[in-house]
């Protein structure tokens, strides 16, 4: 046994250091199989000490850390892939509430904390934690968080980096950097805590954070709109804004292919309409008060707009509002079901959303000629998701259906930063991306990054080789 | 003429660098006249590549640079105050909307424009941009920026922090850093803007800003509530709170004795009611939309509260809503023609808010004993500020005053750390205030801002001698 295994048992008990290759193996491999890396050791810590001491020895003995949430990372970023000896570095034993403030709408927790026991933390005090995502049920506090996730609820309450007062970090070199504070203004320069948000743990550990609490909505009004066309759903998402402003928590559409893909793919889905027009669109409001009604409001919007839609569906009750939002929830099932999906995750510009759409949709048309053209996405956040689908059927090869998205990721990077948007809305860049952010990064932003990854962590071993790549490259 | 100021102006053309001393002096005192510093040149760039000139001409000659905006800052931030040889950079001429976007609810900007001006570009869209506050008519949006400004719409709206979407900076090696995005989802690595927001120009210069725009309120309710203690008044925000959801706009409080003093040296403010409570709450709900009404829905709330209060007086209209707030508004000049201010800026949790107003109440009373004890702010932030006010009676020596300025400092500086406030909500830490944030802030944060400022700004030059010392000392 290495000195370092042995250090690390002193550190945080001998069954906190996992070594088996048979342990080992959930640990370094993604959850969708598409990376698989390799660990001397998975490590469990119990406190933000045993991260900080942990991370010391690693630097002693020059291991790098690949710090993993959940697990439910869609970029690669909780493989440990790099090219050195590497531990991964588990929360799983630091998940409890730290306290809570119903007075200052917030609660602090431990990064290995669950988003759905989150939820559920805010639910008992009567208060909403909105950060609502397919993985709640495994994905942790701390990935969510270094990866700035977005979710269905960002149009109303923002991403991540807008739901987080305050934050510890276990920084590179194991100091403890204990910004777990609960103020709302604050002018002692600038917040430190948006140099660790979005830095998919390549700046350090998060290992506590303190988070926002909304009241809870009491009303729900949802309905399903057919649209003609592209233009249609960025008037209608106007008109909406104009009317109910912050009462409209959700916005999002799918197109005519991604609605025939779900019906052919998944049985239990049920469609209250026929799949007929261009776009569905998901219209969201809801109030924390009880009063007005929200339903014929929107009913009296619907009517005074109706040039813009085919057919209308008003939800009568909270389980018809449910069935509205399986078909949107089935959508990557559904996909996945029907066939090999080559996806992007682009933000763009509400103004650029039509163009957006229109051109990638060419490129896979033009580039992926066997492929389904499905859309689908957050179309009042500007995050369209624009998919080719190779069916299983044709059973291509895998060097082929790679081959095809590099070609589709070199377009969708064009055009997106053509239109000013972002490759990455929500999933991050972690190993996956790491030529495409290169590829769409202006050199004074990159040198800029570069030089704070070199500053915080100078023997390149958090997280090594992701988003910026090998030694920073 | 020195090299500098012919190539300074063959960069910015012959009227835009000021040199005499006559010309100077407004740029280089702080227009409360606490600070004189010393520049040879104030220097007017147009535009931002002017801007990236004037400071790669800056770090050829060794120059330090002090940004200044409006002069409005309370803390001597823009006053040039550095032991080596600089020049002011005002921004006046950089004054332009870029672009503005409804469907996105944003309007992008030079950082020259004044506040009152963004403002009245957001009416003509029918748009609110919130920030408000005392200086509104000559601050720029650039100082906002920097100093993380604050104001009367924090409760519901955030700091500037939370305003703001995209940045355009001109780093300190004159690079243009192009962060001028709209976009309010991207998980591309960290958000960089925050490495300037609140540095108060040491990091950069702000030329840019792509910021958010609101909904405008169709509708507001105002009611003064006197109360007893201030256990009341924190139960009274809570229950507001709980009742109004983000309806709640405002949340401000007055103490018996700053009512005094305003009475006492503001005969054109008129007051509604008698003072004779320990303290008055100014209370604002407002919405966007017109229904319901929610003036009989504060009424009932009330009603139901009436424990909490002593009395309390609902604006039946918006006259009397204005005159509610011109009280309000009447506390900094009331204070100033009562005599020497000793104030200070914190902020802490809801929580502490009443063990605050206590213990610096005490120490103000045993410290400065000819003090009058005044205390209003924004309760609704945890940002209430207890002034000891020496009436210009007494004729105090100014060596006298500064003396009881730095003994408060001490005491607040020591009682908001232990409640785990900080020391500067709104006001930021300039030069004022050097010696108290090294005071409060713990070493591990300390080491990490000084690297940052050395990485940044390896020369020194950006409003040196400000926040961090001489030097980063």
């Amino acid at each position: 046994m290495s000195e370092f295994i042995k250090s690390a048992r002193d550190i945080v008990g001998e069954a906190s250091v996992l070594t088996s290759k048979q342990a080992l193996e959930p640990f370094i491999t993604d959850w969708r199989g598409r990376f698989k890396g390799e660990a001397i050791a998975v490590i469990f810590p119990k406190n933000t000490k045993e991260v900080s001491e942990i991370v010391k020895l690693c630097v002693k003995h020059n291991i790098a850390i690949t710090p993993q949430g959940g697990n439910t990372g869609l970029c690669g970023a909780a493989t440990p892939l790099a090219n050195q000896p590497q531990i991964v570095l588990r929360l799983d034993k630091m998940n409890k509430v730290r306290w809570v403030s119903k007075l200052h709408d917030s609660i602090a927790v431990d990064s290995g904390l669950i988003l759905k026991q989150l939820q559920m933390a805010a639910e008992t005090l009567d208060r909403l934690f909105p950060l609502s995502l397919g993985a709640e049920g495994s994905c942790q506090v701390g990935g969510n968080l270094s990866t700035n996730a977005g979710g269905t609820a960002v149009l109303r309450f923002g991403t991540m980096r807008d739901l987080t007062l305050g934050l510890e970090v276990v920084l590179p070199n194991g100091d403890i950097l204990n910004l777990m504070t609960a103020l709302r203004k604050d002018s002692t320069h600038i917040d430190l805590k948006h140099l660790f948000i979005g830095a998919e743990g390549t700046h350090g550990i998060i290992t506590g954070a303190v988070l926002k609490l909304f009241p809870r909505p009491k009303q729900k009004s949802i309905a399903l709109l057919k649209l003609e066309d592209f233009k249609a759903v960025t008037t209608l998402l106007l008109a909406l804004r104009e009317s109910f402003g912050d009462q409209l928590s959700a916005f999002e559409v799918m197109s005519r292919g991604q609605l025939e893909v779900i019906k052919e793919t998944m049985p239990n889905v049920t469609f209250p309409f026929k799949i007929d027009s261009a776009w569905v669109a998901l219209v969201e409001l809801s109030d924390t008060r009880l009063l007005p009604d929200l339903a014929p409001l929107l009913e009296e919007m619907l009517f005074e707009n109706e040039p813009l839609y085919s057919e209308a569906l008003i939800a009568q009750n909270s389980s018809q509002g449910e069935a509205f939002w399986k078909i949107r929830h089935s959508v990557s099932e559904g996909s996945k079901n029907y066939g090999y999906v080559i996806s992007h995750d682009s933000v763009v510009p509400l103004e650029a959303q039509e163009a957006f759409v229109e051109q990638i949709s060419t490129s896979i048309k033009r580039l992926l000629p066997e492929a389904k053209l499905a859309i689908h996405g957050h179309a009042g956040d500007g995050n369209l998701h624009v998919l080719g689908i190779i069916t299983h059927h044709l059973k291509l090869e895998k060097a082929k259906l790679e081959g095809y998205t590099a070609v589709l990721n070199e377009e969708v990077d064009r055009i997106t930063h053509a239109l000013n948007g972002s490759i990455s809305a929500e999933h991050g860049i972690g190993y996956a991306h790491i030529k495409r952010f290169k590829r769409v990064t202006d050199s004074v932003e990159m040198t800029l990054l570069k030089n704070i990854k070199t500053l915080l962590d100078p023997h390149s071993l958090m997280n090594a080789n992701k988003i910026l790549g090998e030694k920073h490259e």
